[in-house]
């Protein structure tokens, strides 16, 4: 009997039916912007014993584990290699609320919204959102680090973990609050690399009372990224700043015909707090900073007519997906001042390759998502797999980072050798070497 | 020549007079609570480059390297051990302010005060706010993961790290901010055991406009606490919540004479924010509820009568001197459900053991501060420490932690052992030894 039949004979009497081993398989294969070769097996497993089991039956076989929530990552983190074992943490969906204490105690298959919505009867809410949060899971959102429009007043993903389980490449368990020697804040990000996430508590704040929006429209980038940066260092502390530049504008418009400025950039601005006093006053700033720069301002008179404003930022992707069938997400992050530059640069970028690109991303922390447009009929996929390289190259140049929220995964990972220089790649590698010595956790994702 | 010949001239002929060889090197033996033998040598680095060459001697030479800051840590991870070098960082004091990044950029040996007030003309601050804030460094603060009474609205000092600038233990190096494989994130209260830290950019908080206190006598710590939980959990997002035991309130009233009510337990809150409205409001919110619990409730009239109600606070270090010559500062942080429990059992153990613990603390997150007060000429400093370790075990029993800011340097290395499992203790081992496998940084803190 060979390797392959035993861990099939392993895993059906480990798992059952919950150890997919036929064309089921294929679903497996890809996330939201890449796609691998289908995995040797997919498994369901439903306890932190049954994750041990299979670590242990991996590391038995050296079968490397590739970790996986609800597939919508934008980086490949979740895209399995050539004879990997995909674990899909989808039924691993436990979740337990401490209102008192305001935490929440999650497996990782807990879908990113529910705890919100489990926790908005206790008046409470989980902050981070990313746009796939209704699918997205919190076990993936912990591997990428997940930020959303909430994230410049309220923090990433790993800004709300206080205490991890995880199951190491020995098959062992371990429950750490966030002390020294934190693993799991390195295990935040580490894209299942480090340790495989079984459970996790995060912190849940206070529901704000009270939510005020504003759509500003100025006639190019560099002054609403003056705006931004202005009405900030004057003490504003918007919970989201989101922006659109004309491309996204013209493709909205296209799409849903709401009478946005044509040719303009928008800026989408949302204050929260308890009392509404304040809330209106922050956005005031806002508002009085955008006309001094000559903007149009909009400012929503109720939750319904802020909804409607909303919506022009929502419609984002499925209005860039009416311009050509594909694209390709990049996600970069860059000092606030630099802002203007790199979208100029980007842009310039974009005309010499002959390519569309559309940029829009959460404003008040740089973080951009210049959105390459393409037809893999008629564009060269490579070329745009260039142009993304140039993006990225672009953000560091600035002193950006090569990811704002969506991680390295495989997408990234030749990038980090621009990122990072060879002794902190070293360094780096030291740490994987220590925790996962066989290399059976997500093999060849984040580090070249 | 000998070995110390040759490690001596390199020092001199590398620092010049900043290596200390002589008797002066005897100041260098202690924090605030431990003392250790007389360092080979101190050296006193003034910049990136001098820790470098200073790694690359020690290693050539296998010398342990102990890094320090302004030495007034509580668990002594600053000690030398025999045959040590200390790396003084109190001359790398750079600082430079980016108000409209809202971060700074500082040298660890920047006292953790200055940067709040060179932030303030700027109307700005840096939240973390331990005792010793007017003479510890950022270094140190780092190093411990220090927090102060400000933590429980603002966090502690890792929550306010952008970025870390440190050399390993092969003389790299690294300026890393925090992405996947969050490096910074593990250097973070580990102490100087994983890297010395020669930079950090940190974040700064826009100045709250208003304030307000209070300060509340409860009957006994038990509904003290239950005040505290239901205020929380009915949405007060206090600042400042401090608590003083009967023994601290009787020792302050000695020394001041404020007429503080002896034999009660005293809650000591503020709020803050910009609308002075919310910040009143919250602070009624936890008045109604202390009253409801029994509590008389003293609400400062403006910012002269809240300070004199701090200095409470502040009286409560040189006021416990007063009643013993010494006294061994144990910091836990335990759930705040389990409080009243824990506060009661320390009480306890206190009379068993015929000792004086004074407890006193940050109350909102559970951080815990019981002081042994004792005489070393008639009471055995033996059975100190074996009070102290008592008192961590009522931590780790209540589903708490051995450290909630001080961190666990020497005092508290032997009691990991029954805070994290052989397992989780193999990896902290092993991500050590990724980074330090020479074991040239700190040896002998932190893990057993």
């Amino acid at each position: 009997m060979g390797v392959l039949e035993a861990v099939q004979r392993e895993l059906k009497a480990l798992f059952g039916s919950r150890a997919l081993l036929g064309p089921e398989r294929g679903v497996y294969r890809y996330d939201a912007i890449l796609v691998g070769p289908e995995p040797l097996a997919v498994v369901l497993p439903e306890s932190r014993e049954e994750v041990q089991a299979l670590v242990r039956l991996a590391r038995k076989h050296g079968l490397p584990l590739v970790p996986r929530g609800a597939g919508s990552g934008l980086s490949g983190g979740a895209v399995p290699e050539e004879g990997a074992m995909v674990v899909a943490f989808t039924r691993m969906t436990r979740l337990e609320l401490d209102p008192k204490g305001r935490t929440a105690w999650a497996e990782p298959g807990v879908t990113t919204a529910r705890i919100s919505e489990e926790a908005r009867p206790y008046g409470l809410f989980y902050p981070p959102d990313p746009a796939s949060w209704r699918t997205s899971t919190l076990g993936g959102n912990l591997g990428e680090n997940a930020g959303g429009p909430l994230c410049f007043k309220y923090g990433v993903t790993g800004d709300y973990l206080l205490e991890l389980e995880f199951v190491d490449a020995f098959g062992e368990a371990h429950r750490l609050s966030r002390q020294a020697y934190d693993l799991p804040g390195l295990l935040i990000g580490s894209e299942g690399t480090l340790g495989l996430i079984t459970g996790a508590r995060v912190r849940l704040l206070p529901l704000p009372r009270h939510r005020a929006t504003l759509m500003a429209a100025f006639p190019e980038v560099g002054s609403l990224a003056e705006a931004v940066s202005r009405a900030i260092a004057e003490g504003a502390v918007p919970a989201k700043l989101e922006f659109l530049d004309p491309v996204c504008v013209g493709a909205v418009e296209d799409y849903l015909g709401m009478g946005l400025p044509r040719g303009h950039a928008l800026l989408l601005a949302e204050t929260d707090g308890d009392d509404i006093e304040v809330v209106q006053e922050e956005l005031s700033l806002l508002e009085r900073t955008a006309q001094g720069l000559g903007a149009r301002v909009r400012r929503a008179q109720d939750e319904k007519e802020a909804e409607a404003l909303w919506r022009a930022r929502r419609a984002v992707s499925p209005a860039l997906g009416r311009i050509r069938p594909k694209r390709v997400n990049e996600d970069i992050a860059v000092p606030r001042s630099r802002l203007p530059q790199v979208v100029r640069e980007i842009a310039a970028l974009a005309e010499a390759y002959g390519l569309i690109v559309a940029q829009f991303g959460h404003i008040g922390d740089g973080n951009l998502h210049p959105n390459i447009l393409f037809d893999p009929r008629r564009e060269s996929e490579e070329r745009v797999w260039e142009l993304a390289h140039e993006i990225a190259r672009v953000a560091l140049r600035h002193g950006g980072v090569l990811s704002g929220e969506h991680g390295i995964g495989l997408m990234k990972r030749e990038f980090m050798r621009e990122a990072v220089d060879g002794a902190t790649l070293e360094a780096f590698r030291a740490a994987k070497g220590a925790l996962d010595p066989q290399g059976l956790f997500n093999p060849r994702k984040v580090l070249p």
